[in-house]
This record gives structure tokens, C-alpha cells and sequence, in this order.
């Protein structure tokens, strides 16, 4: 596997957090809360990056991920470039490999890469030379480190840091997300009290990612005092595949609504990665009420993405 | 309905021309008649928006709207990001609101946006919060309001500023054009003398539309000594619809030929929003000949749009 | 015909390498190389087209290209816009020519331009006015002048800059390569002592084409003491139109590999324009081996078109 950090702990490439020493990821969180406390901090931060161009590489369409990762490394003074390589020299039958080494024959060592297959980012990254990094923006199911970050800085905000306090609730289709694996992972770095895992049978995943988390299908139970519930997206397709009956058996059973919230700690907070469908796997009160942080987890993605770049290129 | 202006006068969102008072669509039109006084003034502009970024959020597509304002902000000197919702979040279910919300959350405070609904805008522009500021780039058949600003500046710079002593003319489907709505708000406002109205009877709009405009089928009777001829474009879906028989059959009623455009006044303009159908609403002759304000109102439109999204963000 | 240079001899469009003066070629060769060397420069290039806009006005899709060519106006310093009018204006009816000039008005005066019919590119040059310059990013099979200069600038790197002792041999689909035309161009203007072409008699281009070629069927034959192959992507609808059996086929009679390439000198370099066809036109230890200039040729592409920009617009 490439190496995420280089031999004096600084980070080389952002693929997973899985494996991502506690100090760097807690050094990312902290240069993020900073970034944020002084809104981007305007044009001092803009020589950071100026002059480096930073290529978001998408290989699946991903309209707000490639935004926030934009601004993020504008606000650096970065060259950005979007290539949609849904759309372009892949279809010509360019290798992944050969359009990322076109790119960076052509300038660029900044890459922000988004594809469909679990561990695309990394095999991209071992062919990559010299003096590039990658940043994982979602591989498959595999993993979507930056969400996790910000997740976790969203976390940090409101509960303070010290998570072996924190009882998380995760909620819905773990199986095909590589969100939540980044935050799994994320949580056990940082120590989470407790983590629960809600979903229907036909959502949970393997055994090994839901190692030391506790499983259930009752929704009810699974909020009993938590100080977070993080929502997952159910994708559409999952009914098609058969996984789900409805979207309103989905809401019944598995749906955030107000009055089951009241099962959580009076202080838990609501997190969800977007886009949310309301009425879905959330109800539009949860999803703009006072215990919601979906737009915190917003704000703090781009801060999250400039710390990254700016370790990373910096 | 969401207040254009606030309490100074000042504009916060650029919705409708309609409503929109005297004093601030002429200070609109002066400040970018200024704006191209100079062409644009080069880098002492650019510290304008510095560290602003500005969101082309279009949920229906149009790269010529797009570039034009693009190019606005770029010489303002923001930060620009194209957000193609026609593509992207939407498609998932994200509600138009949720999607400026998120991209408002990511630090954008200026939006560019263009919808296929009535409407649409100055409902976002409820659901902003305070602080973002929404200039209508086209929604439904309601308004265009840079367009009507960027056709009276052209109107302005070719007649003068006194309006009360012109006729104008709008030939073609008025029905379903936003770009006449906006045009007749701004020239009641301005005060014009006349205001003819020419077209197929299937493609005028409702009598308030019409209110005040003096209404015919009869384009050689309509042109009689007119100061300036407004062409619209016609969508080839109108035919389709049954509303005009033919290409052929519109352009013998309604399309601006050399020897038709004799019966206006001698140094009568022509305008027309573009993109053109030669050959059917307007024949090559008029569109390329010395009465032409074709390319000026592409002009007019950079500078009109850097004179709104000044006055909003700046 | 447009004519590329002014009465000074400096370049006022770059519309093919047909007809472009040595001393013009050396010179832009000249300048990429330095551009080269100092690896863009950095900040010091900014001014050069600071408040200047560069469109792409791709009326054919190309990443790649478009990609190359935005990173060299943004080193330079120019605002930059992307006019995909495969997907816009040109689809509601514009003429190419109209969509020109309204890009014009907004204030562009730097147009790169892609388009699928020969001399489209030269056609729009002429209804351009003054003060606009345009580049041909590839017009059908008739020419791409900036890759015909990264190839020789390639070429110049890897074997000095006495064209007269080089023996080139270019194999693939030179009929409808725009690739080949403007090499074979540049390769007789620069004076290459020998010039072979290899390929299927049905991918074979008219005689006009050839004059002062070395044409064969038989690669190994063709290869014998070259100094540089220079490799054609061979596109997958040449079998659909019968005019290659299959793609092993081909592989097997004018496909590169290791063994066959042996034939060249010792010190052969191997170009190929990309996307690469790996295991069709070319094996992958061809590709990725010690004579591959494949990267070469890419990190060339930037700098001759930033020395392109510079020539046209600063």
C-alpha cells in the first residue's frame, strides 16, 4: 500500500483514514478549526498555493464535492483545473494511470480524485510520481477521508475533544457507504466511547468494518442517550436493487423524526453528509432544526480541504 | 415578496425590473455606462470582490449568460465557480434551497442563478439567509432583469437619455419571453412615449402584460416611424406546439427584413438578445448592418452585470 | 486565405503549420524551449496576460487539449473561460461564426479554437475582427499547429537542432490525422533529411499529402535506422467503417513493440499524441521505456502554447 505520510509523519497523499496516526489527523483538525475561526483569513492565505495547480480528477460526477475542493484550493491561490474524466479521454480508452501522468507531465501536482472503484485512488497514486499528491474525494465504498475530517471537526465542535465521552449513532446504508467507513475509522482513532450501528439487515456490511460496534435494527433503541446521530443518504438505486422496499417502509422504519430524536441526549447533535432526501431518511424539522449541523459540516469541509491541500502542497 | 432593495436604497438582490424604482435602474445604467466608458478599467477594478465568490447556479443550462456574468465577476475581481444543477445534486433530490444553502454554507455570498420556473429566484432568495445576495439570471418566462438593464443602456447610448420620446417596438413571442416582461417593466419605468407590440395572436401574453402597449399583427404598420425595433428570438419548440405554422410562414409575418426595417425612422436601432435564428425572426442584412445593436448589447451586458453584482457585493 | 502573420512577421492568428515561415517556427520553438527551462518561471509570467481573457471554444469535446491550453493562459495570467458550444448556443441555431463574435463583444480577445470540419478554424479567423487572434486547436483532419510544435520541439530536445541528419518515420492513420499533416508540415519547413510514412493502404492519405515520403506497408522495413517514430492513435471507428480488420490486427502489422523497434537506431526517441491505444498501436514497454518521449511531448504542449498566448497576445 502507498504510504500516506512520509518519514517525518507529513502527510504525502490523503487516501484513507484508516491507518492515519491519531497526531496527523488530530494536526489536520486543528489547522482546519483554525482556518475556520478566521473565516479563510482572505488574501494572506492566498500565496499559499499560488503558482501550484490542483487538478480535481473526477472519474464519477460529483457537482459539490469538486465545489467545495475548488473554493478550497482557490482560497489557497491555487491554479484549479476540473477535468471530468467521466466525459473525456477515458472513454477515448486512456488508462486512468496515463490520463493522471498526463496531467502531471502538463504541471500539476495536486490531484483530487474521485472514482467508483474501492482503492482506485491509491493504485492511482503508486503510479503517480514523484512530488504529486492525492486526495481521496470517494473511492467506491471504500473511503471519503475528507468527510470523515470534517465529520469528526464538526463532532469536536460541538462536543468538545474529548471523544471517549462521545456515544455516536450512525443510521442507514453503512454497507455501500464509504462515508461512513471513513468516520468508523475516524472514531476509533480518536477513541469514541461507543459507536451503533443502525440499518436494515440488507444495508449492514461486513463483520470487520463493524468490529467493536454495536448493531441493531431498532432505531428507537439505537438513539437511547446518544450524543450524535449521523445520517447516511439512502441512494435511490436500493430500491431497484431490492435492498429496500419503499422509500416510505425506508422512513418508517429507519427515518429521523423529531419525536424519535427525543431519545437522544437533549444536547445530541445531527449530522448528514448530503444531499439529504427530506422525507426520506430525514424529516425537514430534524434536518433544519436547532440539533442540526448539516451546514457546520458544509463550512468545515472546506476548511478541512484547505488544511489537507495545504499540508499536502503547501 | 423578498425586498430588492434595502432600507438605504440599496440593492440586495437584483430579482425583477419590475418594482425596481427609477433612481436605482438608473444608477445601474449610469454605473455601467461608466464601466465601459473605460472598458472595463483593468486592474483597478480587480480589488472590487477580492476574496468574493461568486456562484453561477444555473438549473437550466446557458453558456452565453454564464460566460457573460463569469467574465463579470472575473474583472471584479471574485472568485467564480459553476455549479451546473442541471446535472449534478439535483438529479439526487436535493431541493434547488438545499443546494444554495450548501453552496452558501461553502463561503459563497453571490448567486448567479437561472431557473426554468416563474418564480424560482426570489423564492431562493427567501431561503438565503442574510448576507447572500441573488441576481436573477433568467427564471421561466417571469424575468431577466440584467437583460432588460443591458437593452435600455443600449437604447440609452443610441437615443439619449430622454425616453419620453421614443417608440419601441417588440416583434415576436412575447408570451414566453422574460426578456420582453423585463424590457416593458424598464421602459414604463423610464418613461417611454410608445410602446408597439407586434406578433402572432397564439404567442402574445396576457392583457396586464400588455397593459398601456399598443398591440397589432400588422409588422409593416407597427414599424411606422419607430424609434427602435426589439426583435425576440423564437424558440423552434413553438412549433411543435401548433403556435406558428412554419419557419417560412414566420418569417413573411414577422421576420425583420432590410426593406420592412425602412418604414422606422430613419436612424431606428435594432436589438435582439441573441442567440439569432437568421433568416427567420431577422435576416442577415439587419443583423449585420449599420441599424444593428447586436454586439453593443453583448457589451452592455458585461458591463450591466458588473455594475449589479458591484452594488450587491462590493 | 487569413493570413498568420502581420507585415512585421509577428503571428496574428496560428491557424495551421502549413505556410509558417521557418524563421517564425524556430522562434516560437525558441521561446517554449526557454519557457521550458525555467519551468514556467512562476509569478514573473503572471503580467504577461494580466486582465486578458483566453476562450476555449471547443465545438468538438477535448479535455486533454482544452486542459493543456487553459493551463498556459493561467500561467501567463489570463482570466480563462471554458465555451463548450458542442452543448450550447450552437445547438439553439447560432452560427459558429455569431457565438465568435458575441464572445468578442463580451471583451475576449484570445480564442482557442477546436472544431470537427476542415478549415472551420481559418473561416472564423477571417470573421473575426481586428485585435482578436485565434489559435486552431485541431480542425478536422486538416491541422493542429501546437501539436506539430511540441513534436518538434520533442524531437529538437532529443536530437539537437539539425533537422537535416534525421530520419523520421511516422506510422498509424496519417488520412485522417490532423496530427501527421501539420508534422509532415513542420518536418519539411525544418528540412528532416528523410521523411516515411507507414501504414494500411486504406488509412493511406492523398498523394498531395505524401509528396517526398517514403511510403510502406511493411513496418520493420519502415523502421530500419530511423531516429524517431512518431506514432498515430489509431480511432476504434476505423473498424466500424471497415477500413481496419481489428484491432490485432493492426497490432500485428503496425503495432510498436520492443523487438520491432530495434530496427530504429540505437538512440530512437518514440512519440505518440495521446490518448495512447496500449497494446493497439503501441506496446506498453514501448510506452513507458527509455525511448518514450510520450511525457515529454505533454510538458511540451504547455509551454509551446504558452509561447503561442504570449505571441498572439501579449
Amino acid at each position: 500500500m502507498t504510504e500516506q505520510l512520509d518519514s517525518s509523519g507529513r502527510l504525502r497523499h490523503l487516501l484513507a483514514l484508516e491507518g492515519l496516526p491519531r497526531a496527523a489527523l488530530l494536526r489536520l483538525l486543528d489547522r482546519a478549526q483554525a482556518l475556520r475561526a478566521d473565516a479563510y483569513a482572505g488574501s494572506a492565505l492566498r500565496g499559499t498555493l499560488a503558482g501550484k495547480a490542483v487538478c480535481n480528477l473526477f472519474f464519477e460526477p460529483s457537482t459539490r464535492t469538486r465545489s467545495s475542493f475548488q473554493l478550497a484550493a482557490t482560497r489557497l491561490g491555487a491554479d484549479t483545473l476540473n477535468f471530468d474524466a467521466s466525459t473525456s479521454s477515458t472513454k477515448k480508452g486512456e488508462t486512468a494511470a496515463d490520463t493522471l501522468r498526463t496531467l502531471q507531465a502538463m504541471g500539476v501536482h495536486g490531484f483530487v480524485v474521485r472514482h467508483s472503484e474501492d482503492g482506485a485512488v491509491a493504485a492511482l497514486a503508486q503510479a503517480a510520481g514523484a512530488g504529486t499528491a492525492l486526495v481521496n474525494a470517494g473511492d467506491g465504498r471504500h473511503a471519503h477521508p475528507t468527510q470523515g475530517l470534517l465529520d469528526m471537526l464538526t463532532l469536536r465542535q460541538a462536543k468538545g475533544p474529548d471523544f471517549a465521552r462521545l456515544k455516536v449513532l450512525i443510521v442507514g446504508d453503512v454497507r455501500h457507504s464509504r462515508v461512513a467507513r471513513s468516520d468508523l475509522h475516524a472514531l476509533r482513532t480518536l477513541g469514541a466511547a461507543e459507536i451503533r450501528i443502525c440499518g436494515p439487515q440488507a444495508l449492514l456490511p461486513d463483520a470487520a468494518t463493524l468490529a467493536g460496534c454495536a448493531v441493531t435494527q431498532d432505531l428507537d433503541a439505537a438513539l437511547d442517550g446518544v450524543d450524535a446521530v449521523m445520517m447516511l443518504r439512502l441512494q435511490r438505486e436500493r430500491m431497484q436493487q431490492g435492498l429496500v422496499a419503499s422509500l416510505q417502509d425506508y422512513h418508517r422504519d429507519y427515518g429521523l423524526t423529531v419525536a424519535r430524536l427525543r431519545r437522544a441526549a437533549p444536547d445530541a447533535v445531527v449530522l448528514h453528509p448530503g444531499p439529504m432526501n427530506r422525507g426520506v431518511e430525514i424529516d425537514d424539522a430534524v434536518a433544519d432544526g436547532p440539533q442540526s449541523r448539516v451546514l457546520a459540516q458544509v463550512a468545515n469541509g472546506v476548511a478541512v480541504r484547505m488544511a489537507v491541500l495545504e499540508e499536502l502542497l503547501g
